[in-house]
């Protein structure tokens, strides 16, 4: 069940629609401290903060061939085809985004134009973790590839085995990365940003992670080192009215629910029968679900709004502005175009 | 003169082409107690720290309608007419950016496209300063208008006097912004972060400025405010070769080095003779410079790189990646393609 809360005024949406807010200080002077001890010890700082964090002792940093060729056996072939199913959909999404150079003459002999390179170096940060996120693997990695970056390394944290899982690696292999190193957290973005004996410096880092890692790039920033953003907790807004498939609404909230403890969903419906069905949904659903502990705690910051009709449920959105909205209203395409 | 350094081996250029790095500890708390305060008791805050800083008591912060009008009349036709020419030139330029929307298939049935939208509310901040910047004013107010962006409020410092710059207050009519703010410094980034009783709250904020403006945009950008960047003192790059004009090159060089005394200049020539020319014409300009004193100061952090030859020094610049780059060379666009 989510909370629900009926028709609030515009004066309270601000109050409603805030963020839980992590306490930065002591975060930052923990990360600050492993950033500096990667910074001046390198490869042996990486592998003191495996041996505390992830429970094993390495020899070497880096995911050599032979694990790599091995992991392709340890995949199911179903699985496998799913990877290679996604990985040419995201191609051909990120190819068609390559542009055209425009040439302007703003004066008379005076040529302008913007021309897009890729980033030489770049480092790609991979949570290890509750789930292996090798949809993380394609989603950064295919378009690092397509942009021509030079030099791609892969950053995850291996587990207490000293190993990755299997389709992070084979997924790897297929977008073409195959520097691959076992390091996680904040240590990660230390030696991507930093460099170390086994890890190469890189231009920008890449990906989500946890508040260590995200409190690490944002630090590292700072220090003239770009990042993608600071990714926050995962959360997702549905916007629903009364043609919406209940069961439908409440999976798509319950797949950002799942991510962790700290994720947040909110449902905006113009219907309160609505809430309703796809809270009753929710419940059902849950009960199912492998990750059901992290959903139901995610669930407790989450709201179901009641506005009056979908024009105040898009102002209300568009203030929050979520990381991923879903919009399951009866004309979508209208609903869109209406939200800007 | 720029201290000259012949042939540096690739190993010295990390060292070589470091930027001077600013200790940020004693300089965030400063700027976090403004912010705090700026939170807390809003424009009460702006008007005390517009008295301690820039020492004028202000009864109102918004520049008003009169206010703006009277510039007009202060401000020459020359360079009215110079401002006009700049805007429609930056005009050009940015119209042609407006992106067609690409639907592309990525499976049956799934259509994936991305499409830019202005965003909503956004603030420009205008340094006051040693320099009345009305050429920022342009080149962030021209796009954000052609973005669609629905509200566009500035922020600048004022003078003793309680006055704005008349240039900087009629570009911003002419560009169609006229919700104006006498607020400098960190205290106009929490301003525009947090909202006041004046100052509109933005979902991001643009513009260049000092060490503390800059830390102020780092610090809000933790709590959610998007911003563009965190523009750092000033360079450029000039990349030269035998057929270069040395007189152009210098002034070239020291059009930066005038920024500011943390400005910093890179002269990277593969010819010693021309930047012993190169050097002897920046004592030449410098004399001439009524901003003198800061080139000079500036010019104390700056270098001449001699390189074996041009794709040398295009390696080194490619590393440094400087703010600005100028290719003076014989074939400047065969150059530039190596670049990368």
């Amino acid at each position: 069940m989510i909370q629900v809360i009926k028709y609030p005024n515009k004066s309270d949406w601000k109050e409603l629609l805030k963020r839980p807010a992590i306490d930065s200080v002591e975060l930052e002077e923990k990360v600050a401290t492993i950033l500096k001890k990667v910074k001046q010890t390198g490869d042996s700082a990486l592998k003191e903060y495996t041996l505390q964090f992830d429970k094993v002792k390495l020899d070497s940093l880096q995911v050599s061939e032979e694990e790599i060729n091995k992991a392709a056996n340890l995949v199911s072939d179903e699985l496998k085809k799913a990877i290679q199913v996604a990985k040419s959909n995201i191609e051909k999404f990120h190819t068609s985004q390559k542009e055209e150079v425009k040439v302007i003459e703003t004066s008379k002999g005076v040529l302008c134009w913007r021309k897009s390179i890729g980033i030489e170096k770049v480092g790609l940060y991979i949570p290890g973790g509750t789930a292996p996120l090798f949809s993380t693997v394609l989603m950064l990695g295919v378009p690092a590839q397509l942009a021509g970056c030079k030099e791609i390394i892969l950053c995850t944290p291996c587990d207490k085995n000293g190993t990755i899982n299997p389709a992070i690696l084979v997924t790897a292999k297929l977008v073409g990365i195959t520097k691959i190193f076992k390091v996680g957290g904040a240590q990660a973005i230390g030696a991507l940003a930093y460099g170390t004996e086994s890890v190469p410096q890189v231009y920008k880092i890449f990906g989500p992670g946890n508040q260590y890692v995200t409190c690490a790039k944002q630090l590292v920033n700072k220090e003239g080192v770009a990042i993608d953003m600071p990714a926050g907790p995962s959360e997702v807004a549905v916007l629903a009215d009364e043609t919406c498939v209940p069961e439908f609404v409440a999976a798509d909230l319950l797949s950002q629910a799942e991510h962790g403890i700290d994720s947040q969903v909110i449902l905006v419906c113009d219907n309160e029968k609505v809430i309703e069905k796809i809270n009753i949904e929710i419940e059902k659903q849950l009960n199912q679900l492998p990750r059901k502990e992290l959903a139901a705690a995610a669930l407790k910051n989450s709201k179901a709004i009641l506005v009056n009709n979908l024009n105040e449920g898009l102002d209300l959105l568009n203030q929050y502005a979520s990381e991923h909205l879903i919009i399951a209203c009866k004309n979508e395409e209208e609903v869109s175009l209406k939200s800007y």
